[in-house]
């Protein structure tokens, strides 16, 4: 998956990067190793925000937060900065993972929406996929533009749905990759 | 639900007493309100824990916060802070919430555990309950004993199972009250 902090929308509707958000990386992460998601990237072209994102990782995967929390280390090791979603997609292929479909998320229903049971039906193939999520408003419209599919909105029981990007991003790796009983 | 902030085991497995942390509050509050929960109790019995919690809730209820993002209000509107399980059971009982089954959750297996779906038949028939959610390294024994029911763990597909609370509450949420597509 792919945490992008820019270009993402701001409150009021305009393109944005947003700050990179130290829990942000360690729930994303951990919910990642636990639902086994080869990699998280956090996409951000600014500099001291890419420091920020590396001095958290360092911490937790060769400091001394590593020796404190091992279990932290396997998570926060799945972490993989990027100026962009290009960049993303010029690593996967390094790696030899591939050139994946993307996958937008939203939490606003539109028009070529597909649903996470129909979605999961296709990652059962093994291609790869990346999944998009953003932060601050969500996602800008050229990311919508460019992804291969974009993925119906978390639907509660009421109309709101003002979910924080890790409580998203946990749900849909429950939803996408866990072993339901149902 | 009830965050419990004690009694909760801390890295040693002793009894402790947990911060309350400002993101638990937010996330998990939003998360409720997309999912309908009725509400989130905040269990400490600290003084100064719980005038952080109520100043938290303060700001986004009824001060700045307030006109600054509505939405935020709708959920963190959800939380009441109480001293103990036994305050919540009172505080329930006293709003005409009726006397919940409790169910305390776990990252560990347990011997007397029921899953998600079962958990979730049963909450259909209308019947108050209380999901119990620990903070720190989890709920201590005697939340266990006293509990009716104990959910089996959430599995990814690893055996890494270091969710945090806050996404461990999402992701339950999920299954047990959304309106899945399956």
């Amino acid at each position: 998956m792919a945490l992008i902090h820019h270009p993402v929308l701001n409150r009021n509707g305009e393109i944005a990067a947003a700050a990179v958000t130290n829990l942000d990386l360690h729930d994303i992460a951990r919910a990642a190793r636990t639902y086994g998601v080869r990699a998280v990237y956090v996409v951000t072209p600014l500099e001291d925000q890419k420091v920020l994102a590396e001095r958290i990782i360092d911490h937790w995967v060769s400091g001394i937060g590593s020796e404190y929390n091992p279990k932290r280390k396997e998570a926060l090791e799945l972490i993989r900065i990027q100026d962009s979603l290009d960049g993303v997609l010029t690593d996967m292929a390094r790696r030899g993972a591939g050139t994946p479909r993307t996958v937008a998320t939203t939490a606003r229903s539109r028009s070529r929406g597909i649903g996470d049971k129909m979605l999961k039906e296709k990652m059962a193939t093994g291609a790869p996929y990346l999944l998009l999520l953003g932060t601050a408003w969500g996602l800008a419209e050229e990311i919508f533009d460019s992804a291969d599919f974009i993925l119906d909105p978390i639907k509660g029981i009421s109309e709101y749905n003002h979910l924080s990007v890790r409580s998203a991003a946990s749900i849909l790796f429950d939803r996408l990759l866990g072993n339901r009983e149902d």
